[in-house]
């Protein structure tokens, strides 16, 4: 079934959903949907409602409660912004279950992105988690140096840091001995831009504790490596469920 | 150092290659090379030769064999065309080293692509492999039907499809259990297209030896699955070398 995603607030008492006037567009224009017809709202926080379209333009009616979706163990993705492709990264990002997302500007990245570019990040997150029915739209921070990021996130046991021609464990080698001890730990990959770390900022990174892999001998463009890193980490997750 | 790939027959006697036209342009105007600039050319089967650009335009000469590069493992990816997207399928598959792309007409897929797209993805495969150093560029077969497909390529027991919504083993667990045996193992990974695969389909396929297989609890694009499918075969044979 169709998906939008909703903010609480519009949640009306006596059952009613009012709809905001894209998601209007949205159910009756693009996905050609009828007063009568059903459809889920989720609030992108793992709540979610079967939904019916009523007479009254902008207008739903909710149904019943849906099982909300557990809250997914923790997967961020920290990239250096590529010179092009990011919107596809968030995209397919989300389907991969990603958690939260950091846009980062390391020393070879070549893109100085407009604020606007959040936005419509943020937009793309939620639509990929509608159509794959994650019912968890990720968080997308705003783009920061290398610098500021570091020193300002919390680290964990589950970091790491993705280095290209290096002979490092494998990331699948590492995630797999991580989680046989711990299933539920949080995870997070960090990929670099084209061109690559600088080896200061390698040095960094293992200052502070995150782990360096390989994604293998090949040479990845940045966008692939990311997709990989998730691909990799995702399954590795999902074989112990 | 840059990479093209040329044809065997532009390799002349002392040592002299003789660029085509489109190759001469992209030395010289997209690269920006000089006369006097190295570069690499590969043949797409592993031969490589360090080159350097000369004086009389569209020549090159031979400075050196560099070190072929080994037969990669054979990975195939078997993929219902998805409706859109399968550009940037063919140039990830390609930096996560597939070796052949056979695209799929399947009962639910949309597409029914024109002729010239196979020049175009062999053009982006090699591309791709010029970019991510592979020396070998996949080999892109014409599109043609999951029959026809299925009823005519040789088996072998590394054969997995991968099916959303179903319980069976990961692809993860299916491949790591079978490379600890056989590293060597030629690996083919099947894919569906948007809306899946028909029940039938997945019936026949399982009647040919192939191996039921899930990508995870999550629901994938069709594109993102391909890549998903291909990361993990690629890591779990890049952790045995």
């Amino acid at each position: 079934m169709q998906r939008i995603t909703i903010d609480p607030d519009q949640l009306g008492s006596s059952d009613t959903l009012q709809l905001t006037r894209e998601q209007t567009h949205y159910l009756q224009r693009v996905l050609r949907l009828k007063s009568g017809d059903l459809f889920i709202a989720q609030d992108g926080a793992g709540h979610q409602w079967r939904s019916q379209l009523m007479e009254v333009s902008g207008q739903a009616k909710i149904l019943s409660d849906l099982a909300p979706k557990p809250p997914p163990a923790s997967l961020e993705l920290v990239a250096a912004l590529p010179k092009a492709g990011f919107d596809d990264v968030v995209r397919q990002a989300t389907e991969l279950g990603v958690t939260a997302i950091y846009p980062i500007l390391s020393t070879r990245t070549l893109l100085k992105p407009s604020p606007k570019k959040i936005m419509r990040w943020q937009r793309i997150a939620q639509e990929a988690s509608e159509q794959c029915e994650r019912g968890h739209v990720p968080q997308i921070f705003a783009p920061e140096s290398f610098e500021h990021w570091i020193n300002n996130v919390p680290n964990n046991s589950g970091n790491f840091f993705c280095v290209a021609r290096v002979n490092a464990p494998t990331l699948l080698t590492r995630v797999q001995s991580l989680l046989v001890d711990s299933p539920q730990q949080s995870l997070r990959v960090v990929v670099g831009p084209e061109g690559g770390w600088t080896n200061r900022e390698i040095t960094v990174a293992i200052a502070h504790g995150y782990q360096q892999t390989s994604l293998g001998s090949g040479i990845l463009r940045a966008t692939t490596a990311s997709l990989t890193a998730l691909a990799i980490v995702s399954s590795a997750r999902e074989q112990l469920i």
